[in-house]
């Protein structure tokens, strides 16, 4: 794969990225977008969401702080989406952590076509139980690649479950990305930037699975080259965005990806 | 003009800026504000705001990720505003992308004085065709000024219309500044941060055409230096509020600002 | 008292500190707390405040943007941490600049046992008179660590009100730390970050006295030194997580406490 003729695609089309996210990491989420290439646009009042998704090249959903008024904006953005035939990616933070996050999961999952799930282990291996016969957590936790291909099997959509190593799977076909430094669980939402980087990659490759791979090595690649110019969190987030916008070619020869 | 003394006022007095702006750029506009020597307040509640409002020297308001609670809560602390002779900053974020942002941009105008709006070029013209003989746009763009000149004229305030040069006028006085460098338009909230560092001028110095200026200049010229000292826009913002906090006389020698 | 042996236990033990905090700061609160060693959770919906809060070390409420719905967020939290024996502490902010907030803080009082209430000597100040024979700020002023007792004394916890010198007090005993710099006015959130610190020493040692002194310590000295490392208020706020992150044994040999 040429990851680097989409990267240069996202940097000139500037494709506008629809996020519906939490507070918490907003600002950090469009600025990643923006040292990427590509444009983030944040809004969630209802009676605007037609006007601003339609024009979207992809759209961002996060529920890191949901309440009822988000949720609402979120299944309204999703069917939008759905509409104009604009790609979802669906961040699912703190699934299985509370009733809530994981029905909401649930409940948007079924609202609208979502092409990219993307969490961590535990929050894909919560949505493996609903509805089906649970197998328990620790038998999947030691076959962490199978749950994600169960994932995405069971909601016809591409998984990418992050960790030490990622996994990416559409049933057809699977990846193990470890690429990464253990410095992106020193900040605060490192999950959701890398989100909005796949989200942007999502906007101009029509393939999910790959388009998850291109985001995750362009992410993990760029925190890699920051990790070393940095003292700690503090400088190591403010370099992250440098790095990803003095992205190169050559910074993809440190790809450490194996198709399985 | 001195915009030095001006700015040695801000820093003396330490003026309230009381925003009420968008969830992405809350912080940054917040350390802006205190970085120039301002005071930042940032404050929603509508049973709160005629006790805070009133207190301020500047009222700045933004409508970034506006829903109807904020609308609401933007009208009414326009109001006390009023009552209270409090000078108000509005910036239309992303009027003319969406129906709502226009009419809501449009209702703020109508339900109080508004002293400077302050926009890009695309959210000051959408303002010019409503209830008026729309140009249309391609025509408008070829006379910035002009545009700038005749929302002005239409609401009877200061427009700050920003871009590769920006222009400021109040109908009578047009000028130019050509300060800045392109790497503000690679992170979020450039000009929601120039928002508030305008309204912090405004807070001390009437003449709302010359506050304008002195806030286009001290936060461009700030920018200028921080770019040269940064490897992207991660460090570009950081060294932004550095060098807008150690601002001195001799940086205002590199004003490129002219008077038509 | 060993304040390094706790807070080597934050770092193993890696505590919840759910937050229900303002909008302007939940980004760095979130990467102080991560910095410093312990976990954040920030999440508000009234649905999930018992799967979330119960399984908190700490609880942390700021009402730094507080509105209706956020006011009742902050009271559910608090029962439900009552409930689970979860000590909770309140950050008044802006207490006595609006009687919305005095009021809050009041019914926030009220509603369930709080731990360690923090604040600025403004804020503290305001509660002191509240159905109380008030004694008129002025005077208050010129005693600011018998306000704090007072204060701890009315409300039957432990008072840290900061400062040029912060001030400890649970009536019985009483403590002041002279560290810290003046960079920290410089930047917003910076009571805010702190309040998340001394949450992450209450969620592993029961003694609130203790654990304000060992919060306004290990927060003020990493100041101290991320300070001398930076240009202004940008860099400072990136070298403060930084030297959060970094925070060695013998930097507690820079303390300045006196126990009074």
């Amino acid at each position: 794969m040429d990851f680097y003729s989409d990267l240069k695609r996202i940097r000139e089309k500037r494709p506008l990225i629809h996020h519906i996210t939490n507070y918490v990491v907003m600002n950090d989420s469009a600025n990643i977008t923006i040292a990427l290439g590509a444009s983030p646009i944040m809004a969630h009042a209802l009676e605007e969401l037609e006007d601003l998704v339609s024009m979207a090249g992809a759209l961002y959903i996060n529920i890191g702080t949901l309440d009822e008024r988000w949720i609402e904006s979120m299944v309204k953005a999703g069917r939008i989406a759905e509409k104009y035939n604009i790609p979802v990616l669906l961040d699912p933070v703190g699934a299985g952590a509370s009733r809530l996050r994981t029905e909401v999961t649930q409940r948007l999952l079924e609202s609208f076509p979502v092409k990219i799930l993307k969490g961590n282990s535990g929050e894909i291996l919560s949505l493996k139980g609903i509805k089906g016969a649970t197998k328990g957590v620790e038998s999947a936790v030691s076959g962490e690649l199978e749950a994600a291909i169960s994932v995405a099997e069971k909601y016809g959509l591409t998984v990418v479950m992050t960790g030490k190593i990622d996994y990416v799977s559409d049933v057809k076909r699977n990846a193990e990305v470890e690429n990464g430094t253990p410095m992106l669980s020193k900040i605060t939402g490192s999950g959701c930037m890398l989100g909005s980087v796949i989200s942007s990659f999502m906007a101009i490759n029509d393939d999910p699975f790959i388009s998850s791979i291109e985001g995750l090595l362009t992410y993990e690649i760029s925190a890699e080259i920051a990790e070393k110019e940095s003292d700690g969190p503090g400088t190591f987030k403010i370099k992250l965005f440098d790095e990803i916008y003095n992205f190169k070619e050559d910074y993809y020869n440190m790809a450490r990806v194996k198709y399985l």
